[in-house]
């Protein structure tokens, strides 16, 4: 069965029978949107990720509470942003249930086909009285077109909206996928790291979304770092409803998935290209590891060091730092038979370096879209992840997020 | 048996029967003192700890070696800064053979009594002519009086040389022990991440010498870091040379293990407090664990956020970091259970912020010795680390360490 799957611009609204909202409820200081609501006109069957921190905030209980009461249904999704609802205690629970009441009383559903996330400061309770105001306000501008309203309302630190869609058609019939996503700092998704709301109009039996969506985040936002931390609020959830008229079948399975992982992806990258004072994004491609799970904790390794990330903003093509990342990760790891590569250029194999190269490498390091890439010399395994290079404008926004 | 540990002023000569010597032999380009030698009047035993990274640099190559070859004896060990003389190749190996020839050939002792350390850039050939021409002078310029220039001439980014020095006194009779280490960047110890260098003037049996060496490390080199990186030359060197005439035995094996485990902590907090770019001393205490090896492994995820550092240097009390980090580290935590002091505020417990109490917490970070704690309420384990802050100045070091 001939597929095709192309992106189209848009977002969370690309796929028929999804609105949108985004307004500015007064939960950040600034005034900026901070309460977003994502509604299907269907219920839809739902899928999501959750982060695997202990620390789990009060809106990741209730959406995976809700999920397990709907047997998978879900109508709305409700975010706030400029707040993270978690270790938040009884009252931050209760807040995190009253919202999605809120949002159920409006939308006229049952209340467990409603979840939620939150996304800001830890530790800081949930002004309600913004929420609830708000929330009524945001419901009447819900529209096909407030995509782009609802991607803005989802941001904290990030310095621009992540929306990707993509259209895959199978047998005559085409549908489409849409998604936004919010993350800048805390990011090393050990489930999902970050938020991220992906919409489709196919209709997706529930076991298929489930697969299509832990397959998707492994390669995408499972594959990205920006500071190496995993936040008490991350999910990705993914809603399924039908409006297009095209099933998921296990036969269309593989075109559903494909355009799937391409939304993932450019989401997930938009996250890495607007990391917290990030300048560059990198490629970090780890092989001749002696397992995937080896490659993929090396190239970890490398995406998340503090030398390797100062190193690439500075322009300098300092590949032994690589190989020292290299060589402490854990992992099994020959020097004789390693290499390093930046772009295209060998600057160390065979147990050797090539410094005459060093400049080529220095004037390939001021492009803004790099690749690196450690040989461990121990077998045939590969993994890519991305990251971006570490810079003083981080320090500045973490070492003044709250004053 | 009464046992007496005092510390005392001085570094590597303070133990008797030592010399050491400091000097510039052109291998940093900006003329600074890069060449060190110490030499022991008489063979002494030697114990090392080693980097665990496998991109083994050559001089840790052959310092193993030379530790097996000679039954644990040493007399020298000969040290350069500027450069890292790893990834080197042949080449590199065939550097340090020569270094350690050359110091065998002065001090008249064979060659595996000589042990060699580099540090510097990685995958740089060392300017072995400026070695060649510095190794005479450094050794017409070893003194008892010059442990201080021997400091010097191993820092690299160091902003400070370090140095201590400690006395301990069993049965009427009383021996020195003295040491320096340099390291600043590329510093979470997963074997000893710096050099350290320290001398004593009891007479140790070998096998009291190694696990003295090892316990103390693991108290203190082991339990810094400043950016969680591990480089490929790490070591810290141990000799005992028996000219204070004490020599000590199992009854007194505990007075030498403290006085050492105090040099050995006094320079590894003067290698956190001289962190590339830190303006703060960071103690970081992990209680409530499950097991020692989980708070330990706590603490290094907290010491190590970029996160929590950022927080920290820009004296916002923002203890959901804590926590956060604590619920990603992979290690049973009970968040109803746990709770977070910033100095002896407590900012989290029973599942509630008091967030009432940020003011007093702020006032607090404005220090530069600072003590944050977390219980994982999940067991009565505890451990301590030591870390600095991360500022901006840690990314102008690293971004232009070459340029």
């Amino acid at each position: 069965m001939p597929t095709i799957t192309q992106t189209i611009p848009g977002g969370v609204t690309a796929a028929l029978g999804f609105r949108a909202a985004g307004i500015s409820a007064g939960i950040k200081a600034n005034g900026k949107p901070d309460l977003a609501l994502l509604v299907s006109d269907a219920p839809a069957q739902a899928a999501a990720v959750f982060t695997t921190n202990k620390a789990t905030a009060a809106p990741v209980i209730v959406s995976r509470e809700h999920l397990s009461r709907s047997g998978g249904l879900a109508r709305a999704i409700v975010i706030n942003s400029g707040c993270a609802n978690a270790c938040t205690g009884a009252d931050g629970l209760a807040a995190a249930r009253e919202m999605t009441a809120a949002t159920a009383g409006l939308a006229g559903c049952p209340v467990e086909q409603v979840l939620v996330a939150s996304t800001g400061v830890i530790g800081v309770a949930l002004p309600m009285n913004n929420v609830r105001m708000g929330l009524p306000v945001a419901f009447k501008s819900l529209g096909a077109d407030q995509g782009p309203q609802a991607a803005r309302a989802i941001m904290t630190t990030d310095p621009f909206p992540k929306e990707a869609a993509a259209r895959f058609a199978v047998g005559g019939r085409d549908a489409a996928i849409g998604g936004m996503a919010k993350g800048s700092g805390m990011i090393e998704p050990m489930m999902a790291t970050m938020l991220g709301f992906v919409t489709t109009d196919a209709a997706v039996p529930r076991p298929l979304l489930e697969r299509a969506l832990r397959d998707a985040v492994h390669d995408t936002f499972n594959a990205i770092t920006v500071d190496g931390e995993c936040s008490t609020n991350d999910c990705v959830m993914l809603l399924a409803n039908g409006a297009s008229g095209l099933t998921v079948d296990e036969s269309s399975y593989s075109a559903f998935a494909t355009a799937l992982t391409a939304v993932c992806r450019e989401l997930a990258l938009g996250i890495v290209r607007g990391g917290e004072g990030a300048t560059k994004l990198v490629t970090v491609t780890v092989s001749g590891a002696a397992s995937p799970d080896e490659a993929r904790r090396a190239a970890k390794a490398i995406a998340n060091s503090p030398l390797v990330k100062t190193a690439i903003h500075g322009g300098d093509p300092n590949w032994g730092r690589l190989i020292a990342v290299a060589g402490r990760a854990g992992v099994e790891f020959v020097l004789e038979r390693a290499a390093v590569r930046i772009g295209s250029i060998v600057l160390f194999d065979n147990g050797r370096p090539h410094d005459e190269r060093a400049p080529d490498a220095a004037a390939y390091l001021e492009g803004t879209d790099l690749a690196v890439a450690v040989d461990l010399g121990a077998g045939t395994a590969s993994s890519t992840v991305w990251t971006c290079d570490l810079s003083a404008e981080y320090v500045r926004i973490n070492a003044e997020y709250r004053t």
